[in-house]
């Protein structure tokens, strides 16, 4: 990406750092265990990634005529939001790995023999972050009108996620399942309340939101795919966890869900042994690829992709977007779908 | 207890069931395992309890000069967290039976072989009972200004139970621990916010919650006491929950804790053999009351249960509360720590 993406990434972890630190204050005079549970969360937020989510906010704040410096701590809402998901969707998905680094329950897990403490550490972290959401809306600079849209938002955004969420922990084999999952659980959560957020607080009117969510779906989708084409086909190194891990936990993705419906018998019996297999090897992983590309399942989510982001983009012109925040999100629509992280 | 406190618990009962099924229409169009999440969320929280903590919000509502009908659905919004902090509290105390029903967890073990899928579910089910409570502040007839207060108030108890949890998964043997515990996890969140909450919804002012806190907390300490010699001396039926089940876990409790420091080297070595102790027999658990009550440790407990009850009594004088109300907390304070259930 260009130099000012990579400004806004600075930005925000920035911002992340102040925000952590102030905070830190509050726990100050608790017991060790209490600072060290914050010096996790902290680690394993300030470990790496797009940004995508308050890099989102703050575009859409300036887009839409938003001013001054008041955005620059609200803008990780969506970021700490991301986290508290993914604490928990981590002891979820039993992932060890994300960003490179332990994921929480992991970090415990790695100082202490119970596995059952090292968990309810993780949910406590989960659930610690999640009150952080509120506290930084709660204590911005915007007027208590505001605040308030900005609460429904996440009200509306966390009832969303939720429920992706369950529907992604009980997987059916249907490509309409997957859809809806991909619309709750990514589109609304990680490209509409982000770009909302920065709307809300810039001022526009509900029509324009509406315009944002109709952006938003086709883009969220196309970043969720892609997102499942890094996990089984990227660079371990790149996407900061394991390779084929949606597979191991017999995640019901598009891909794995085209491929059942279009490999051969054979194939699909292989497939289907290997999904939710712990000991997955690195020669079923290879034999899963060649299974997933011959069906045609890879090219059908790639083409899915180009058409949602093509979508995306004519749903992105309707937006009253100043330039050049417009044009910058023309170009983290295509980062988004020709990602390598 | 009396009439008044039976109709009060019919009223916040009313609620509750009322809450649960408008909510219900938001998950209608989504599948099965939503509508059942919800079920299951539901059947929890309506299978009992004290009722305890909308009570006292509804008390401080119209003790504090509140009108009309607005406080209703509002109310039980202490009792919608206290569900969202047990909901996790029973995966982290690996607890099954609570208000004499099976936990969510629990609810999700008996229908399914994987403890993970039950697990994953309900640390789900305590997310989306979390989102309630700010949907049901937010969408209430309160002014702005009052809704932000509320959510200032619900993000300070959030913050403080949540560090409280993280020092009870950590316990240390010390009574000072102990006290911090109870202050954070029970003293904030029993009796203080609920009372806050009502009084800040009939509008008073910052130097009268100051003494809500102040009576609170002497109260809130006596409340977990009683509860902790219940758990330990109390009736299984009446309490709904096992027996003994924080010897089990290893409870650093206040009996524990003097006991371990009162009792002879010999009732010392066999309590700490029991705490922690997956299969604590019926005969094992007779000894350790034994050593509880022989130690001293019980009576050490009842008599600060006297003391706090006492000090709690003289701050209630202090608070600028209409009678009935007045009196209605008066009778509540003496019936918590003479309660049996």
């Amino acid at each position: 990406m260009e130099a000012w993406f990579e400004e806004y990434i600075v930005r925000v972890e920035e911002e992340l750092a102040y925000f952590f630190d102030t905070y830190g204050e509050y726990v100050s005079k608790f017991p060790f265990v209490i600072k060290d549970l914050l010096a996790k969360i902290r680690r394993y937020s300030l470990a790496g990634g797009k940004r995508i989510r308050p890099i989102l906010t703050i575009l859409a704040y300036y887009g839409y005529g938003g001013k001054g410096d008041k955005i620059k701590q609200i803008s990780i809402v969506p970021e700490i939001l991301h986290n508290y998901y993914i604490i928990h969707d981590d002891i979820i998905d039993q992932d060890h790995i994300r960003r490179g680094i332990p994921t929480v329950h992991a970090m415990y897990e790695h100082e202490e023999d119970s596995k059952h403490h090292a968990l309810s550490m993780a949910i406590c972290a989960g659930d610690f972050t999640s009150h952080m959401v509120n506290h930084i809306i709660i204590n911005s600079e915007f007027s208590n009108k505001i605040k308030l849209e900005v609460l429904k938002l996440i009200d509306i955004t966390g009832f969303r996620t939720i429920i992706g969420q369950v529907l992604d922990v009980c997987p059916e084999e249907s490509a309409s399942w997957v859809e809806e999952v991909h619309t709750l659980k990514t589109a609304h959560y990680t490209i509409s309340n982000p770009l909302k957020l920065g709307a809300i607080l810039a001022g526009v009117k509900k029509s324009e939101l509406k315009k944002i969510e109709r952006y938003s779906m086709f883009m969220g989708k196309a970043f969720q795919l892609q997102d499942d084409i890094l996990g089984l086909f990227g660079d371990e190194e790149s996407i900061g966890k394991p390779i084929g891990s949606d597979i191991q936990q017999g995640k019901m993705t598009l891909l794995v869900v085209k491929a059942l419906e279009l490999a051969s018998k054979k194939d699909v019996k292989f497939l289907r042994a290997c999904l939710g297999k712990h000991n997955l090897s690195k020669k079923d992983l290879i034999k899963v690829r060649g299974i997933i590309t011959d069906s045609g399942a890879l090219q059908y989510s790639t083409n899915l992709i180009d058409l949602l982001l093509t979508k995306s983009l004519v749903e992105l012109e309707k937006l009253n977007l100043n330039e050049p925040q417009k044009e910058q999100l023309r170009k983290i629509s295509r980062f988004i779908v020709g990602r390598a992280h």
